[in-house]
Parts: structure tokens; C-alpha cells; sequence
């Protein structure tokens, strides 16, 4: 492979017809509801992957904390083991993904996966926070990179986007919503008028809060994140007794009443701001928010993080902040760039073909609801008329109105009609036939509807 | 610093306290409004993006149509000429920003660049829509990427959430508001009942829509945006043939008024999305969206972007969409990715320390407004003397309420209380006066209120 005829980048963006990817091995510590998901997607979309990294990435190692437990998953019994330095002991292994949690352990085992050179990949947020600054000076030391796409807000890439989508800007304030156990147990509280321990028990039955909840409602967990997102934005690390943190469990069901009449609905919201001399405010507290603000509709287990960078302005970021697809959608993110950076020294930036999934749809049978307005003769059987050309296609009518305040006098008024899933072609064909109609006055207006439903 | 003693990822790690910061000299073709705001945010941020690139990205030469033009930057008249070639032949720039739009010069530019081995960045959606196939294929034979996120939605980085953030994923469908101009006209045609006419002419005072607006009327901005997004994401070019596109200028009025009665508006929505055969379909057009989905709340030039990704689930990616500093943002963005890469291989990705425009604050000075809710003796005088302990601390009232249908009949009420501005510490000793009043039963109940002013 290195010896091919072109240079890095040329081979990258030929890759799709001379792929001969590169397999990078990876240890995975945790096959908990995350690891499962990382193990299953991997698995699930390696084409795509293989594609669009020219990484082949196999988890070759698993580390579990109790061999014996049941998991999502069904991983090969000879690659599970128990002790974490199986990971580092492999040198085939190039990659560490720790999603064990916790900081005692996950740093002993990030601190030794770095001093042996493998790249690590963390979801760990806690350890982050409290631990970060030492954890990247070792990483410096060592010359390996820590990504940590997945320890912030699930699935939404909002530490790329800080790092490099928005590279430019001076981050002038975020304010998030970044943990999906409160917003969960608010938005019950507030939609249903739960108490706050009916609302936990829900989320604790749906698998939205844990067993011990106590790392999510005391608002430790969204301030971790802030942390993180303060610390990149301003490029200091801010010490955790800088940051003002208070949970959810106090808050009464009175306050949302008097929240709402008074515009507001509460939310667990991280605050990250600097004033007009550059010091930085960082804090994860109960807080009233306006209800006609976009942030006051971000409902249950969603995450949302609004940045205003001084170049780019207000920018918002929403998506799954948690569970077992998302989050791992964010750790796969990080280990095909871990992956193409150890392969190619760089990631693929540009177009890569593929079509492994998809090829274009003649506009014609594209399928939708439709949007009819007709200007018609006020005179019987006119609906009929246009219904009989529409039923010859096939196409049903669900709703229709015919507004008498918008009648005018002079023997014509509008007809309105929704139509059900069609066919451009046969709308088309309808229309050309219902222009024809002597009932019919001028121009149809016609429009697709868009129902955004399984979307 | 090819010299230097450690591997160039350590020396990335190490840059903040090393940095020698190499320059790399871009040549700029174009300076019309996002062309300028390149310029001109390069040069007000140049601090912040050689700390976090390690390169000091310089424009060493401009090229502009008409050299006699005043413009919104000054640009040393030694620097700029009418001449692109002059970009080509100067060997010490190595990146090349196209931000001269169509696809007939701009494309001579690109393929010459890509000959010359340099580097290119452009904003320009017509060209890569019309002629991306050829021009990423010459890329791959010159081996130069093309960085391209200025292209697609301003100031949202969707490109690279698409190539990177959900690498992973495939991508099951894309709904997106994509063109300022259009989304401008039908807000105020929705909100303020104008007349298409009426509202293009206030876009064009505005700046919002140029003095020839078919472009983006027509929906073929958006098209070529959404050709771009779906080619991304299904990794094939998509033909213009195949896709569907109308423009907004023959929407009537009328229309907004039966939408509204029927639970809709309307917007020119561009939609890419996959059936269950993997027919690929690809249209942008005026379209009833739900009044009660986020995208019927995207609001004058604003854009957005909904991506459902079949691990990732619904992303929702929001902010400007077109101006000069956002979408100079994204420029920018692509520029420290060339520079970056150029000088290490590799971008940065870990933390850079820096402090260059921030340090914490302490907790207690952190000003905010307030919520407070007392329970009370219900006798004459409580208010005062609430009232008297928040003046002594400089805490104003904004309102208050005393709502008669929570009083109970056991001689106490509520007491709810909005503060106006207040720092933390200030409030936190008026709470502690205030639980020491025999008038107050039990714990006050108080949080943060979010005006999300100015953000």
C-alpha cells in the first residue's frame, strides 16, 4: 500500500476503486449499553466504514468487568476477558475505546494505553473533567490523541464542531441541555405533573435514569460536560470549584405552574459565558426558561446546544444526547478518524463514491402528499368532476375545505384539497386533466406536503 | 521544525507552549461579501486560529473583476489584481479560495489550482452541483483536496457533520431549509401577509436577495445545496435531471391562509431521502410543513438542516445561513484544515490550551436574573419586609405574584418573586436574611432565570 504509485491523498480520494483497506484492531473496555452499541453498529455498517475510511476497524479485545453477565451482544467468548491490561499487553491493538466509566480504573487503564503509544478514544466525561488536564498533558507527552466525541451530548458531534467547525470563532456563550436523565424526568414533570419521584421512577423504568440516579439529578453529569465544552471554548481548563452545579431533585411541581404563568418552563440548563472583561461563568442549575424560546421545546431524553461564536453568531446543535445508537454513533465518528489518522496520517476530506446504498429516483415516482387549490365555477358537480380525475389515478382525497369568507361574487370560488400519497407522474397527469375541466379557471396551485412522519 | 525532537502529533499536542507557527499564504479570488468577511475575520482572529491551527494563514493576493471597485475591506492595492492566473503562478501560495460563484471562470480557477498542486477552498454550490464530478476526479488524479463547507447552509458546518460526525451512519433521509433569500420572503409573506413582490423587494433593501434574485427564487440555490448533501451521503453524483425543483415566486398569498386554516406553512424545503429499494429521491420546493414541527419555526434567513442517520437517529442542525460573517466562518473553518494539514498532516484534535480570551469567574459574582418563591404568613407586611432585605442588597423586583388560587387555609401562602439582575453572592445572603424572617415558612424555592439576551 505504501508503495502505490500516488501520494496519501491521492490515494485517498481514489480509494473506492482500489480499496484495499488497512484492518485496524481496537480494545474495547466496557460492554455496557454503550460498548454493546459500538460493537453491533461497527459491525452492522463495516461497508460503509471500510468506504468511507479505508479502515477495516475490528474490535479484537473485549474487557468486561463480570464475564459471566448477560449482554446485548453476542461476542465470541475467547475475546472477553476480565483484566484490562489484556488491552494494552496486545500490541495488534492500536486503539483503546474506554467506555468502563467512572475515574479510577478508566484512568489507570487511559494512562497506560497512552504511555504504550495506542490512541485512545473515551466517552468518559466524569474523567474528563476532573482529570483532563493531566490526561492531555500525558497524551502530549506520549504523542497520541484522546478523542472524546461521545462524552458530550450523545450523537450530536458538538466537540467537532467546537474544535473545528467553528475553529475560528471567539465562543461567545453556549447554553445547553446536555443531560437526557433531567430533561427526561422535567419534561414529565412539566407535560404530565409528575412529581420529581414518579418522574424518576418513569425514567428509571424506561431505561432513561440508572439504578443510582444520583450522578445525573444532582447535575454533576451536564456539568462534567460543561467543563468540557468551557474548557475547549476558552482553552484553559476550569477548575470544577469555578463551576456553580445544582440538581433536580428539589424542584416542586408549584414551580412549573408558576413558571408557565409566568412565560417560562424550566429546564436543566448549562450556562458557559464570558463578560465584557473575559471571565468565564460556568454553571449547570435549574432554570426558567422562556417558552417561546427553542430551547423550552428541546423535550425528553433530546439534548440541544446553542453556541454564538463571534463570527458565525447563534448556531444551534440538537440530537439524541444519550442511549446506546447515538452515543456510539459519536465513539464510531472517533475511531474512523483515530483509524484513517493511523492509516493515512490524515482523514478523507472530499467526495467518496461509494453507491453502497443508493441510487437516484426518477422525479416522476417519487411518492408524497399533495397541496391542490383550485379557482372553480360555483355550481354543483364541480367537486365530482375533479374527484373522478383524480380517483382514475388513484389518488384519494383526505381532506377538503371550501371556504365561504373567501367566496367572491363573481360565480367562482376556491376549492381545497389534500391529497393522499401519490406519484408526481399521475399528480401531474390529474392536473393536466383537471385543467382541461370547463369548471376549472385559471392556473392550479399545487404544492407537496410534508407529513415528516419515520423521519 | 521537521527537526524537532518528537513525532508531529507530539509536536501538535505541544504547540501552544512551542509554537513557531509556519505561514501559509492563500490566494484569494474574490471580494465581494463573503470574500471580504474572509479578510476581514482572517485578520481579527489571527491570534486565536495560530494557536489552535499552529499556522499563521496569511492572504498574500487577491483577484478581483473590477480593481476600481470600492469595498467593504481595505486590501494594500499591491496585493490585489484582475488577473486569476497571477494566484497560479505565485509558488508561495498554497491554498486557493474561490468566491467568485458560476461555473465558468471559477472553474478554469479550480482546475488550475488543482494542476498547480495547490490546495482549494470554495463556497461556490453552482459548480460542484454542475461540474463536482470532474472536478473531484481531477482532484484525486493532481492528489489536492477541495474543501468545500462554505457551500452548504453559511455558518453550519453540515458538510462536515456529514463526512465526520456521522461517519457512520447511513444516512436515511435529509430535510433541509437551505436558501436565506427564499426562507426571508415566505417568513414575511407568512408573518406580515406581503405579497411575494412585496417581500422580495423588502429582501433585495435588505441585502437578503440580489438584484437579480433568479437564482435563488427559481429553488436552483437550494437544488445544487441538496445535490451536494446527497451526493455526500449516498456516494454517487447525483444528476440534475433527477431532481426535482421549484422555485417560491408563484406562491399566492391565499395559499399561506389555507395552509394556516389546514395546520401548516409553507416553506421551500429541499428533501433527499432513500425508499426502501435505495431509489434515491431529491427535491427542492415550496411545501406545507406542519406548524407544529421545529422546521415550520426556522425564521427569516435562518437555515436548518434535519439528518436522520440510521444509528444516530434525528440531528437538527440550526444558524445562519448566508451573510457575510457566517459564511466566512466556514471559510475560515476549511482554510485551518488545509493549513493545518499542510503543515503537520494532520489537523489537531485534543485540547489547546491557550487563555487567550478568558479566565473563571468566581461562582458569587456571576450576575443573573431570579426566581424566588416563598411560602409565607398570610398577614400584612410580609412583602415589605421580603422586599426590604433584597433592596439592602441592591436586589430589585421585576414582578410578583401572589396567586389566590394556591392559598390554603392554614394562615400561609405563596409568595413568587421576579429579580432583576443580581450576582450570586448577593442573592445568596438576601436568601439567608429572608429564612431568618419569622414571616417565612420552610425553604425558599429559587432558581436562575434565562432572558437569553443578547446570545
Amino acid at each position: 500500500m505504501t508503495s502505490a504509485p500516488f501520494s496519501i491523498l491521492s490515494f485517498l480520494l481514489l480509494m473506492p476503486a482500489t480499496i484495499t483497506s488497512r484492518t485496524i484492531h481496537i480494545g474495547l473496555a466496557g460492554l455496557g449499553n454503550v460498548g454493546a452499541g459500538v460493537y453491533k453498529n461497527l459491525d452492522a455498517n463495516r461497508d460503509l466504514i471500510v468506504q468511507r475510511t479505508g479502515a477495516d476497524i475490528r474490535v479484537k479485545r473485549v474487557i468486561v468487568r463480570d464475564i459471566s453477565r448477560a449482554r446485548d451482544v453476542e461476542v465470541p467468548p475467547d475475546m472477553v476477558s476480565s483484566r484490562w491490561q489484556d488491552l494494552i499487553d496486545d500490541a495488534e491493538i492500536e486503539v483503546i475505546v474506554e467506555l468502563i466509566g467512572g475515574t479510577t480504573t478508566a484512568y489507570d487503564l487511559v494512562c497506560a494505553a497512552l504511555r504504550a503509544k495506542k490512541t485512545v478514544v473515551t466517552g468518559n466525561k466524569a474523567l474528563l473533567a476532573e482529570r483532563g488536564q493531566e490526561l492531555f498533558a500525558l497524551a502530549e507527552k506520549c504523542g497520541v490523541p484522546i478523542y472524546f466525541e461521545a462524552a458530550v451530548a450523545g450523537g450530536i458531534p458538538i466537540i467537532q464542531v467546537l474544535q473545528e467547525g467553528l475553529v475560528g470563532n471567539r465562543i461567545l456563550s453556549i447554553h445547553g441541555i446536555i443531560n437526557g436523565t433531567c430533561n427526561y424526568i422535567l419534561t414529565r414533570m412539566s407535560q404530565a405533573g409528575l412529581s420529581y419521584a414518579d418522574a424518576l421512577r418513569e425514567a428509571q423504568e424506561k431505561g432513561y435514569a440508572e439504578a443510582d440516579p444520583t450522578l445525573d439529578v444532582s447535575g454533576w453529569d451536564a456539568a462534567h460536560k460543561a467543563i468540557i465544552l468551557a474548557s475547549l471554548s476558552y482553552g484553559f481548563w476550569i477548575p470544577q470549584e469555578c463551576v456553580h452545579v445544582e440538581g433536580v431533585d428539589k424542584i416542586d411541581i408549584a414551580d412549573f405552574k408558576f413558571a408557565k404563568r409566568l412565560g417560562y418552563t424550566i429546564k436543566l440548563l448549562s450556562v458557559i459565558r464570558a463578560d465584557e472583561k473575559g471571565l468565564v461563568e460556568v454553571r449547570t442549575q435549574p432554570t426558567l426558561v422562556p417558552l417561546s424560546h427553542v430551547l423550552a421545546s428541546v423535550s425528553g431524553s433530546f439534548n440541544a446546544v446553542l453556541v454564538n461564536g463571534d463570527i458565525v453568531g447563534e448556531s444551534l446543535f440538537y440530537g439524541r444526547g444519550a442511549g446506546q445508537d447515538p452515543t456510539s454513533s459519536s465513539v464510531i465518528s472517533d475511531l474512523c478518524e483515530a483509524a484513517a489518522t493511523l492509516v493515512y496520517g490524515a482523514r478523507h476530506s472530499g467526495f467518496v463514491p461509494h453507491g453502497l446504498y443508493g441510487k437516484s429516483k426518477p422525479v416522476d415516482d417519487t411518492v408524497s402528499h399533495y397541496y391542490l387549490r383550485l379557482t372553480v365555477a360555483d355550481e354543483p358537480g364541480v367537486l365530482a368532476r375533479v374527484a373522478t380525475e383524480l380517483g382514475r389515478r388513484s389518488i384519494g382525497i383526505s381532506s377538503m375545505i371550501q371556504p365561504e369568507d373567501l367566496e367572491d361574487t363573481s360565480g367562482q370560488t376556491s376549492l381545497v384539497l389534500m391529497l393522499h400519497d401519490a406519484k408526481l407522474g399521475d399528480v401531474k397527469g390529474a392536473l393536466d386533466a383537471i385543467r382541461a375541466l370547463d369548471c376549472v379557471r385559471g392556473e392550479p396551485s399545487w404544492m407537496r406536503v410534508e407529513t415528516l412522519q419515520g423521519s
